[in-house]
């Protein structure tokens, strides 16, 4: 491996083969290409970007560092990602209904990280769940059951977690192609065939910009193709969170509401269309997805998942299962008028500084805590009205909840609900 | 230090202070800044670039980031810098000029690398000669001879050193604010107040663009002057060897016949210039250069100097007391004609092979080697004539010498002499 020529190449704007990009993350992965000169390689792709070709094969390349899972005995496996925002629990809707609708999602989901929330973490908030499974049961349970999610256990793509820890210390994480090859390179190496992608863009979410957002939405359903896989997109906004509830347990129980028909329409619309292009890639009809939810199958196949992991079912039936902290506090409204703006990243940071997110990896977090949106963008509201209810412990982190709240909020004389779903790339 | 805001900085075209830009570099020295995220820093200024200012001041923080000479009591201090070529003995024709004309010459230089050879490695060439002094020994020398070239045994720049040893691993060489600040961040810490560069350019130089050469010695004299020093910088060509003799002994004896006024044109006439360069910097006549020329002043300086430092002075009334090899093997003209090209690079490497260079730091090297061009660019030979003359060792890489000899010349009917002089920056 001339590791300086490699350099030098992308530098200078050059195209790499497939050979040299495995060689460079073997070697980097071995230990024998140092962080220094992966630092600089990734600092000239910044600047020069990978062509699709180059991005497809980087990514191949960092899922076979590692262990590559074999789901094929499994059938029809889909797995669903979003690129993380603020109040998203799209998955424990999705995914009930893409196995009650004969899909098999055998799932690895990772834990939250500053001000975006888990699945893993959301679904320990319920009595019993774990996450922690051996291979055998894995399987088991998503032949047996349809549905199965695992905490990433598993030694998937170890070159793409080195990379990404690099990354973020060197400047160099806002890049089109790196960040394509980081979300799939994991998803390759977890083994689904069918990959339905949730990309959000806005204020809550890590892609700012929509042309952005749709640049790294083609790149990876073109990532997807070149290996093999089913992979659509949908962009979504996350200028404001999604649902009313940011939190843990209070996104189960909002997840649980809206599989019963009684959640919010962000929520109800972004988890249909996701279904849909999850089963239009399986070749399967999309009325399916609306069948399995209205009939209740996709309730159904929620409580099945959850006792199977050990979970308390009767959550499903009974939500107040799920502990909230008794102990609230109520943001009222400064003035009347129309929220014009409720800021996701704030609400974000706010959930996170009650406890219910973690700063750095391995933090224990709180399931309780959390916030409840009772006014949303387009909202009406009077001075004085309750805006957001917060589920605080012992007031820890309560004033800083409060005050990010409230400038997350705006208001005026009308708003436009900004469009949910903005495109989709299949 | 928020070392990936910097990062970012750099990275989004932003422009660094002062403050900043020593802070880096003190805490890159100290190993607080690990090597990972100075190499995606360097990378970014290989893109984005520094302003004449930013260059200035990381120049300034690492000369400062070692000892800092201060020559202040030895007067009208100059030093010389050749941005390294083949055949390159300018500063040995140079020095003693200056000095007899009455400027004190105290410099530190470096051995040679790759094909390029350095002046410490030359003198050594001398029987007796040495470049290790004690600081005392260096003043006091510099008062009395009004010459002195010591080794660099000093701890100056060390964050050049260490910046330039990770840049050569993460192809982050070739910026111009890095290769100024790198050369000039030496020559401040080394404390001359008038610094005369001789920058190459041409096959043989680092520098193989005009325009780029230009642009590094007007930024090297923008930050001499933000310095305080005076830097004037002469642009020559490195596209032939300068001179007709590359090696070591057969280059001190080529000096030591220049200053006795039967060396080549080329080399008398870079000489003359750079003196001249350096006595208007100093407010002296520059008339005074060609008078301590032809009087033999600076041929008698030259031999105070080498005894000095316990060379046999003889060798100057008698360079048969540099030492060549007896074995040498001529190359012929393989056609009738003109010489059209004569490759430094290849010449260069041809003495390296030879044994009269080294490949890594710390190797021996033979100063009995080497080889004399009897034919340079524009001049007429027929075939069969004598060439070259190689000078060896018991046959070491006379093989791959005469190959690359051979390659290096090229024929035809008529050449352009290529100028020497390309401009001058002051």
């Amino acid at each position: 491996m001339h590791a300086v020529e490699f350099i030098e190449r992308k530098r200078d704007g050059g195209e790499h083969s497939s050979a040299e990009l495995q060689e460079w993350i073997n070697a980097y992965v071995a230990d024998e290409v140092p962080d220094y000169q992966m630092a600089a390689w990734l600092m000239a792709v910044y600047f020069q970007g990978m062509t699709p070709r180059e991005t497809a094969e980087l990514t191949l390349a960092m899922a076979h560092s590692g262990e590559v899972l074999d789901l094929a005995e499994l059938g029809k496996t889909v797995d669903k990602h979003s690129s993380g925002g603020v109040g998203d629990k799209t998955t424990l809707v999705v995914a009930p209904i893409l196995a009650a609708a004969g899909l098999v999602v055998a799932k690895m989901s990772g834990r939250g990280l500053a001000h975006t929330g888990g699945t893993i973490d959301k679904l320990e908030s319920i009595p019993g769940w774990r996450a922690e499974l051996s291979d055998e049961e894995f399987l088991r349970q998503a032949r047996e059951v349809g549905l199965v999610i695992a905490g990433q256990s598993k030694n998937l793509a170890p070159a793409d977690g080195k990379m990404y820890a690099l990354r973020d210390v060197t400047g160099t994480v806002p890049s089109i192609p790196l960040i394509a090859s980081s979300i799939m390179s994991k998803k390759l190496a977890a083994g689904a065939r069918i990959i339905t992608l949730d990309v959000k863009v806005g204020k809550g979410a890590f892609m700012k910009d929509l042309e952005q957002a749709r640049e790294l939405a083609r790149l990876m359903v073109s990532i997807g193709r070149h290996a093999g896989r089913d992979v659509r997109a949908v962009l979504s906004q996350m200028d404001q969170p999604l649902g009313r509830a940011v939190g843990n347990a209070i996104e189960v129980r909002e997840a649980i509401a809206t599989l019963r028909g009684e959640g919010p329409a962000d929520l109800s619309e972004l988890s249909l269309a996701l279904a849909e292009e999850a089963l239009a890639a399986a070749r399967i009809e999309t009325a399916r997805a609306r069948e399995a939810w209205e009939s209740g199958a996709a309730l159904a196949k929620l409580r099945a998942f959850i006792e199977a992991q050990g979970g308390d079912g009767r959550v499903v039936e009974n939500p107040e299962l799920l502990e909230l902290s008794a102990e609230t506090s109520e943001l009222r409204a400064p003035e009347s008028g129309v929220v014009t703006d409720l800021d996701a990243y704030r609400v974000g940071v706010a959930a996170l500084r009650l406890g219910g997110g973690r700063e750095r990896k391995g933090e224990a977090i709180d399931h309780g805590v959390g916030v409840y949106l009772l006014k949303k963008i387009g909202e009406a509201v009077r001075q004085g009205e309750v805006l957001a209810r917060i589920y605080h412990r012992g007031g820890r982190g309560l004033e800083e909840a409060r005050r990010l709240l409230a400038e997350a909020y705006r208001f005026g004389g009308e708003a436009a609900v900004p469009p949910l779903i903005l495109d989709v790339v299949a």
